[in-house]
């Protein structure tokens, strides 16, 4: 198992990591049970209050947990993680403890009961505070109120899902800093 | 200039773009008046009808344009355009013709009044269809009607933004269709 030195990281900078698109693993729990779902249909809406939009099927096991218990985590996995990713979007909580089959490692939150993966490379804690989009669209709108990234690398090397099976791994980076008005920087 | 072949492409299958999560150009048209601005706060929300949910700032110059025309296109730049979406995003379209500035050519759409940009990999028409959101998150639902690709490179190299001048650029793809349930793909 990769082990991340993790730091706690200011909520209102979580686009950093969401912005560009990875695939994330989202943890949930209610009452004894806990779930663990891959998405990658989401949206940052705002920096403060932290946002995060997020589209949960209700086919999903973790919908009902995460509408009940009024709470998520959002962890974001590396490339490394890959066919575990796959794996966890192939199989059902209803029927399988997914941690325990997949070999991920469920660890006490701080702020939401939750729990977020060990192996990945950092979460972000959720509270549930919209559902006006619910009922129509399945779409929960979530505050970050905890996030936790590893300090190296400094990129994450993420997961980005094109469909038909098919991943980008996320690149290299471009500074164009100095092209920036320094308020939209 | 770069010049793509475009080829349609089914509007359920626009999750094969948008979902990798890169920067997009959002061109939006009322009356005669144009603009483009730059988005990546965005997600897919249904494969059927096809569905985007879009954060767009009411301190846009766009979100009038949209909001009264309920139209925009959704634009994929690549990363040569780089240096140009940086300088969509540091200046408005309330006092400067964007497209004349920055050397970007609008072309007639075919089911929107909005046009899309000649220079970007690809495009989708959209049509707004949900503002339940809108006066208190910015948020958008479109619907998209026509979406038109180029047919090479089969992965766009895309751009994703990361903050503070930063974008990551698309890598190398990683096939595990093998691992997935077939209803699943």
């Amino acid at each position: 198992m990769k082990v991340y030195k993790k730091r706690d990281v200011p909520v209102h900078l979580i686009r950093r990591y969401l912005e560009p698109g990875p695939v994330v693993l989202v943890t949930s729990q209610h009452k004894e049970e806990i779930n663990v779902m891959t998405m990658a249909w989401y949206t940052v809406m705002e920096f403060s209050p932290s946002l995060v939009g997020c589209m949960i099927s209700s086919a999903n096991h973790s919908y009902d947990l995460i509408r009940k218990s009024k709470e998520c985590v959002i962890n974001i996995p590396e490339a490394h993680l890959a066919k575990t990713v796959v794996d966890i979007g192939n199989c059902t909580g209803r029927s399988t403890d997914k941690f325990s089959e997949l070999d991920l490692t469920p660890h006490k939150s701080s702020k939401v009961k939750a729990p977020y993966i060990s192996e990945c490379y950092g979460h972000i804690e959720c509270k549930l505070i919209q559902t006006k989009l619910l009922h129509q669209y399945d779409f929960f709108i979530f505050e970050a109120v905890k996030c936790r990234m590893a300090s190296a690398p400094k990129y994450p090397q993420t997961l980005h899902y094109t469909g038909e099976g098919i991943f980008m791994i996320s690149g290299k980076t471009l500074n164009l800093k100095s092209r920036f008005k320094p308020q939209n920087l």
